[in-house]
């Protein structure tokens, strides 16, 4: 089976990450191993399968390649597995999920700039595709999702696409541009994260 | 018309029976009629409404054939006239649900066979057409999806879904095998709440 | 850029009502800017990219057309340094999602008519664009979608379509039609609200 070379290492990566975020939110509310599974899966795809139907590739990857739904089960079984040990982190799902974040907004920006659409709208895919996944684990869990609640959340996506589009343009190396605007939006997300920062909220009567 | 021709017969069923499905939520949380014809359209529409987009099927049926909507309102109305009379059967929403699940797990394998999806995307996609319209209507009325909560419910559905696209492999009698799939995703459904099959929560720390 | 040819008035005008909609509720439930901004895109947006991934438009224009995003974020700048200003307005929010329900109702109609779709299947794709926004906004929210818990709302919509469809098939001018009837939706909406009517609830065992 040719999925690994279909599917390259960002996908991958960002599927695994969202897929333990997504179970680690299922175990949080107590739900079964088959909670776990449906929410590893769908937080795991749920991007992707977005930004392909906005692109117009249909059927969708997720359902034409194994991988996006293999990977994020086996995410979902490894969260079931070791839960005590991912909560040994401070905030297991914040860290798993800014992972996600930053390599499925580089992941999505580089399949629209491949797809031929111009580098705004390219940037703005991956912001959906890396938002995508982490809006429904949260909106199915009944919570309001973070990318609403946390400070910067869909600027650590943006910056990390808008990064990966500027060297894309200036034709620099492929792998090292993805992995550096990869980094950056999770360094991003976690210094916002550890560091408080904090933006103003509207002045109301 | 010739919609009934279209609009094979395990769609029918299923829109209806999720059609009820969504206006007794709509019910139980007091919403007027309006509401529970809304509820009503988007649970038994939704779901294939998801299947015709991954399928690359633009528009989606529910857009060019009247008879989704028109189904799943008209089950709308038969659940505002006759609320009390379902809600004498335990758990009506959970046994309507379960129909639909059945139902529209094996009809929307059925049609991504036939728009040439491999039999592994085939069933997904049945498991998605059959938990998009319940997951819709709880995420509208606020609630944790079922799919999530309850033990044996995704499951049920890859069943049939899975029981159906192995008797098309065999070539078994079209007609016969997704009756048989159908009622084998009802069948483990509701066994699975009769019987409280329960499934294993994480350990956590 | 040719963005303004391209997205006609009745959708510049929708967007803006429906961004400042999502950024009052973001700013009632104390969000911050970004929440603020997130949420007022999503709602402006939503409806659009739904209408045009179910009529086969890919990329939907919100991804190739810099209009919709950038009007719906000014929306969110806006209301966030006037909310004060809006605030003294009653019911704020009620207001500009009606003229965002309207208006959107009106140009998803028109363009499921442009795009060839019979008259039933593009009202109820005017209905869907209309309402998409307002139940990402309020799902977003945590909140019912108010399509479920207010009285005349998908009705309000659903009047509007009808009303231009009506006026397209009998060739009435196409500005003065699209004009009066967003007007009507917007008057059955406000009616509804400020004269209190009321629908059925069902009678419960």
């Amino acid at each position: 089976m040719s999925a690994l070379s279909l599917f390259p290492l960002l996908d991958i990566l960002g599927t695994l990450a969202f897929g333990l975020s997504g179970a680690m939110v299922a175990i949080r509310r107590e739900l079964d191993l088959f909670g776990i599974l449906v929410l590893a899966a769908a937080t795991g795809t749920a991007g992707g399968i977005t930004r392909d139907l906005m692109l117009g590739r249909t059927p969708p990857e997720a359902l034409t390649d194994l991988a996006p739904l293999a990977l994020s089960a086996a995410a979902g079984l490894v969260a079931f597995a070791a839960a005590p040990t991912i909560e040994r982190f401070p905030r297991p799902v914040m860290l798993l999920d800014a992972m996600g974040l930053g390599l499925f907004a580089v992941a999505g920006c580089q399949k629209a700039l491949a797809a031929g659409l111009a580098p705004p709208g390219a940037v703005l895919l991956g912001v959906i595709t890396a938002i995508g996944g982490g809006i429904l684990r949260d909106i199915m869990a009944a919570e309001i999702p973070r990318v609403l609640r946390e400070e910067v959340y869909a600027l650590a996506a943006l910056a990390g696409a808008a990064a990966y589009a500027a060297a894309h343009h200036l034709a620099w190396p492929e792998t090292a541009s993805a992995a550096g605007a990869a980094l950056l939006a999770v360094a991003i997300r976690l210094a916002s994260v550890r560091l408080g920062w904090r933006l103003p909220r509207a002045r109301r009567r």
